[in-house]
C-alpha cells in the first residue's frame, strides 16, 4: 500500500477500508508513514468526514496500538465518566468517589488542561504528594480496591492517539467529529469499561459551540459505543459560565471536598446528580434518577463518598489531611479583588476569557509543556442571575506572577451585566436519544 | 501569527491575506512552520480552493522566495512555452531552437519525468556531456548569444515552489488548481519572460483529465497572467495517445531532430507549428498563424532552425556531432518486437499505461532519485487509426534489464482495437478564451 494513495482516496471522498485505516495507523505508529502525510490525510478527514464503518476501524486500531485492561470481575459495574473539557470543571473529583461508594468501578484515565479549559489531572496534583503517573497494574489494584482512581493516559495506552492529538493540535485538525469520537472512545474503552456517561459540554467554555454540533458528535460516540457493545448515557450540559463558584487548581479542589461533605453549589450539584446517577443506571445499581438520588444524598451524609475520597488520595501517595486542612494545599502569595462595574443582573460570565485570563496567572496552560501554579484560580462571589450593585465584590483572583493587573482586568470584562432580570433554565441541556 | 491559526482560516474556507500567506510561505522556507503544518495547509488549499487575488498572493510569495531572472533588452520577444505533461513530448526540443531561430528569447526551465509522463531534462541528458545544471549567468548569457537555452531549476529560484512540491507529491495534494497554477506561473514570471504560451494536455496521458478540469485550470493560470502583466496563449492539446513515433529519452531526441531536418511526423508538426506560432504572435514577430507558418517552415527548409539546436548543445556542453551521428547516443542492449494480437484498426495507444510499462525498463522514474537508462524506450510503427492485420508489428522496444518481457506483455495491452475505421480529429483541442 502507498500512503499518498491513500490520502487521495480520503480527499477524493472515498471511504477507506478497514486494511487502509490497519496499515496508514500502524505505519504512522512505526514511523513509516511521516507526520506530514498524517496531518494531510487528518485535514482530510477533517473536511471530508468518515463513515461509521471507518469510524469503528479508526477507533479499533486506536485501541490496538496498545495495551487495553480488563475489569472480569464488574459483571457490568465498570462504568466512567467523560467531560469534553470546561471551566471550573471539578466534577471528576466528586463523581469518582460517589459512584465508588455506590458500587460502581470507575478506571478513570484523565488529560491535563490546555487552552482556556482546566484538566483534572492538574488539579489533583495540587494534593501534595498525589501521583497521576503510576503503572497500569497499580491502578488496576486501586480501582479493585477503592473502586475508582484517577490517573493521566500512559505512554502504552492507545499511543496513536496520543500521538495524532498532538499533531491535530499544531495543524488545526482538532474539530473533527470521526478523530474526536475515536480520540475519546479509545481511550475509554481501553479501560476495561463495560459503559460510559458522557458529559458532553456545549457552549464558549467548551470545546462544542453549538447544540448542531454537539448533537453530531453525540450521534457519532453513540453509534461507535454500540459497535463495541458498550453502554452509554450522553448528557448536553451548558458551558457558557464557568461550573460552581472556583476556577484553578488548589481552589477546585477545596469545592470539590466541600461538595462531598455536603456544601453544593446549585449547579455542580444538579450536574454531579444526574450524571452519577447515569452511571448507577448503567452499572444496575439503580433503576432511575430518583433512586440514584437517594442513594447519592446517602452516601454524602453519611460520609461513605467523603472517605473515599480520603482513601484515593492515600492509595495514590497523596497526603490526605488536606481534606480537612486546605492550609496544606499551596497557598497563593497574592489576592486581588474584582469589583462590578455598573449594577444589574449577572447575564454571563464568559467562561473561555475567564479560562484565557487565567493562563497568565499560570492556573492554566497556553502550550503542554508549560508549568502550572497550582495555588493560582478565581473565587466568583456571584453567579448567572445574580443581582450586583456597582463596586459590590464579584470575584478574587489569586495569583503569584506580575501578570495578576492585567488578568483581573480581563477577567472584570468577562461580566456581562443586565439591567433585567435573568432567569436561569440550569446545567442540564436535555441527553442524546 | 500562528500556523494553525491560518490553517484554520483555510479550513474554514475563510479567505487568506496577503500577510498571512506571505508569513506562512516565508516561515516554512526559514524552517519556522514545519512540513506537517504546510501538508494541513497544501490539503486544506486542495479542498476548500483559493481566490484569485489569495492564488495572485501565493504566486507572488512563490517568486519572491527566490532570484529573479531579467530580459529587459527582449522588448517583449521573451516568450516561453510550458506543457504540462504527457507521453512522447519532446516538443521542447523543437520548439526552442525554431522560435529562437524566428526572434523570440526562449528562456525554458524543464522538468524531469515523474510517474508515467517524461522530463525534457532527462531527455536532453541523452547527449553526451550535456549539461542541465549550470548557472543562472550561464544560462542568461546562452539565450542572449543563441535565443534559447533549457535548464533544470536552480535552488535559488523560487526554491518555495520547489520545497512544496516535492511534499506535495507525497500527501496527494497535487492536483489543486490553485497549488498548479502557483507553481506553473512562478517559475515561468520569475524567468524573465515576457509571455507564455501553454500547452495544457487533456486525457489519459496526462495530469489533466478531462477537458472541465483543463478549462478551469487555464482560467485560472490566465487570470493570474494578467495580474502580472504577462501576455499568454493557452492551448487544449490530446494526450490519450502517445505523441509522436518515439517514448523514451534518446530516442526522442532523434525524432526531434529528424523534426528539424524536415522528417516530420503529423500530429508532432500540428501541435509543434500551433505552439510556435503563439509564440511568434506574443513576441509581436508575426501576425497570425499563416505567417508564422510561413517562418517556421523557412527556419526549416533552410536548415537555421537545426543549426541553432547544434548550437544550443555545443552552449550547453554537449557533443553537437550526436545530430549527424545517432550512434554517439546511448544504444539499447536488446529489441523486443511487439505484435497486434488482432486484426483491424487503431482506436487508441493508452498512453498512461505505456508511460508505466517504461518505467519498469527504467526509460521513466517512479521515485524522484531512481537513474533513467537513456536508451529504453520505444518505437511505435502505427498511430490512432492505423490499419492492422494480426501479428504485424506495432511496436519495438528498446531496454537493458530484465523487465523486457514484463513491459513489452504490458505494451502489447495498450493497443486498443477496432473493427471499423477510425476517424482522427487532430491533437488541438481549442484553444482558452
Amino acid at each position: 500500500m502507498n500512503p499518498a494513495q491513500i490520502i487521495i482516496k480520503k480527499r477524493d471522498r472515498e471511504s477507506l477500508s478497514h486494511e487502509e485505516i490497519k496499515y496508514f495507523i500502524s505505519s504512522y505508529i512505526n514511523g513509516d508513514i511521516e507526520n506530514y502525510q498524517m496531518s494531510a490525510m487528518l485535514m482530510a478527514i477533517l473536511l471530508n468526514g468518515m463513515s461509521e464503518k471507518e469510524i469503528f476501524w479508526l477507533t479499533r486500531e486506536y485501541i490496538d496500538s496498545g495495551i487495553t485492561l480488563k475489569f472480569p470481575e464488574s459483571n457490568g459495574r465498570c462504568i466512567d465518566k467523560h467531560s469534553t473539557g470546561g471551566v471550573g470543571d471539578k466534577l471528576s473529583l466528586m463523581i469518582g468517589p460517589i459512584a465508588a461508594e455506590c458500587g460502581v468501578m470507575v478506571p478513570t484515565i484523565s488529560g491535563r488542561g490546555l487552552g482556556h479549559t482546566g484538566g483534572t489531572l492538574d488539579k489533583l496534583e495540587s494534593i501534595p504528594g498525589f501521583q497521576t503517573q503510576i503503572s497500569l497494574g497499580r491502578f488496576q489494584k486501586i480501582v479493585r480496591e477503592n473502586n475508582f482512581a484517577i490517573i493521566g493516559q500512559s505512554d502504552n495506552m492507545v499511543p496513536a492517539d496520543r500521538m495524532i492529538y498532538s499533531l491535530r493540535d499544531v495543524t488545526g485538525t482538532v474539530e473533527s467529529i470521526p478523530l474526536i469520537t475515536a480520540s475519546i472512545m479509545s481511550k475509554k474503552i481501553a479501560s476495561g469499561i463495560d459503559g460510559l456517561v458522557i458529559d458532553l459540554k456545549v457552549g464558549n467554555g467548551a470545546f462544542i459551540g453549538t447544540m448542531e454540533h454537539a448533537r453530531l458528535l453525540a450521534e457519532s460516540m453513540s453509534k461507535i459505543a454500540k459497535d463495541f457493545d458498550k453502554k452509554i448515557i450522553i448528557n448536553f450540559t451548558d458551558m457558557n459560565a464557568p461550573l460552581g463558584r472556583y476556577i484553578g487548581n488548589a481552589v477546585e479542589v477545596i469545592e470539590a471536598i466541600e461538595f462531598l461533605k455536603g456544601n453544593m453549589e446549585p449547579d455542580l450539584k444538579e450536574v454531579t446528580y444526574k450524571l452519577v446517577a447515569d452511571m448507577l443506571i448503567l452499572a444496575g445499581v439503580s433503576k432511575n434518577f430518583r433512586q440514584a438520588e437517594i442513594m447519592i444524598d446517602q452516601v454524602i451524609e453519611n460520609g461513605h463518598a467523603f472517605d473515599r475520597l480520603r482513601k484515593g488520595i492515600e492509595l495514590q501517595h497523596g497526603n490526605p489531611a488536606v481534606i480537612e486542612d486546605y492550609s496544606l494545599l499551596p497557598q497563593p502569595k497574592h489576592t486581588k479583588e474584582i469589583y462590578a462595574h455598573r449594577t444589574g443582573y449577572i447575564k454571563n460570565i464568559n467562561s473561555k476569557s475567564i479560562g484565557y485570563a487565567l493562563i497568565e496567572v499560570k492556573a492554566g496552560r497556553k502550550h503542554v509543556d508549560d508549568t502550572i501554579d497550582h495555588a493560582a484560580g478565581l473565587r466568583l462571589f456571584t453567579k448567572v442571575g445574580g443581582k450586583i450593585i456597582k463596586g459590590e465584590k464579584v470575584a478574587e483572583l489569586y495569583y503569584d506572577n506580575d501578570q495578576g493587573n492585567k488578568a483581573a482586568k480581563d477577567i472584570e470584562n468577562c461580566f456581562e451585566y443586565s439591567r433585567d432580570k435573568i432567569s436561569t433554565t440550569g446545567r442540564l441541556l436535555g441527553i442524546h436519544k
